[in-house]
């Protein structure tokens, strides 16, 4: 694998999980359970396909195949989208989604502060306008999981359950291979390798607020990075995909 | 309007109502109350989709324009769906899909009896064949509706509000314009002018049994049988034409 070939596809990576993310919580929009959540749920969607869209439009660039981000974004086949298998499960209830969102931001958060400083200027650009918003993003997501999780007994047991469901999906976060490898070895990204502990400190620090516990001894999924997705994939990339697919080459 | 072209559009509406109402009752796979309910509702699921396929590749015989049953299902867009409302409908919980099938059934055997009397002899016996199977759906689904009617508080409560919200798509069924007007003229199919009657006191009793209560004053849509569809079509259609839209001209 070249470089380029590398930087495209780990591009491709990160573009994946804020696509794949966004189109999951737009299906809030119109139902949160309050009009400021609804809101605030449907504002980060939007936050999360603006980067999409940055990262997408630039992967397309690195791969120099002639598809641009709505090609990579709508006409890819399900094994060929990377996102984490965490981004792409149901909404579930309110809980279950700020949980997967705390588990996701808390992630991205230091994983955009370390690629702020790549040595690939546009890549270090779209990290630092992402950042930005992965704050905002990551501190109203623990607000709640705080609340709901040290909340009434009812809510407690709720996010609990969400957490000990949503674990499992946690290692894959971490899951690293030649194309992150080659990155850093080039110098074109700074090391990664500290990442899990930075996240695993926060987040059990924001359990411990939130009175919630870390589920011991729960089996972990991957897959999603090498395209092999739960069964809730498809039906995501039948409703993302069905405007590209049933009007080829549409433009707003 | 040529009695051909009346010809396909009334066969359109046949084998759409079938084609949506099928998808719709596969959702149920792997999700009925009770393992013989979860075979007889996927049972009744693929009578209806073998209905569609029958009738939308004679569709696109009548049609001639190079369209078989494959792209008249799975290559239109939605406007140009003329099926019920009704059938398009979500499924709710059981007792929503025993009432929607119970009043779909109800207005569908009828329609065959006569339709298996039209003097084209393709449309003749396919509603002789759908028609069998319809008598089957039929003493299923209002059996349901009288257990579920005359049976707990709980239960008759739930499925006296599916009656009552989906009362409002049962004027549609009984939809007339020149299509039908030229079909019945040219006597190509019999009158239908009794349909509605009949249909009602056929409820009527089953409801009366039920203890139901048919809503009074119930604002009535329509609207389907001129491609103008409620916001379910689009993500049924989404799901339904996914496989042909990303691999176009796919064959199992």
């Amino acid at each position: 694998m070249t470089k380029n070939e590398a930087l495209f596809h780990y591009i491709l990576r990160l573009g994946d999980d804020s696509l794949v993310l966004g189109q999951r919580l737009s299906e809030w929009c119109g139902h949160g359970p309050i009009l400021e959540e609804d809101i605030a749920i449907t504002n980060i969607s939007l936050d999360l396909i603006g980067q999409a869209t940055n990262l997408l439009n630039y992967g397309g660039i690195v791969e120099n195949k002639g598809r641009d981000g709505d090609k990579l974004a709508f006409l890819r086949l399900e094994k060929e989208y990377c996102n984490l298998l965490l981004v792409e499960q149901l909404n579930g209830d309110f809980g279950d989604t700020m949980l997967r969102q705390f588990l996701f931001d808390a992630y991205r958060k230091p994983l955009f502060e370390l690629l702020q400083l790549s040595t690939d200027k546009q890549l270090a650009a779209i990290a630092e306008k992402s950042l930005k918003e992965t704050k905002y993003h990551l501190k109203h997501s623990s607000e709640w999981v705080i609340r709901l999780g040290d909340g009434t007994e009812e809510s407690h047991l709720r996010v609990q359950n969400s957490l000990t469901n949503l674990w499992r999906y946690t290692d894959e976060l971490f899951f690293t291979d030649d194309v992150e490898k080659i990155l850093v070895d080039t110098g074109l990204i700074p090391d990664l390798s500290q990442l899990k502990e930075v996240w695993t400190t926060n987040v059990t620090a924001v359990f411990e607020q939130a009175t919630l516990s870390i589920p011991s001894n729960n089996w972990q999924f991957e897959g999603g990075r090498k395209g092999r997705h739960s069964e809730h994939m498809g039906y995501l990339l039948a409703e993302l995909q069905y405007m590209q697919r049933a009007y080829p080459n549409m433009e707003w």
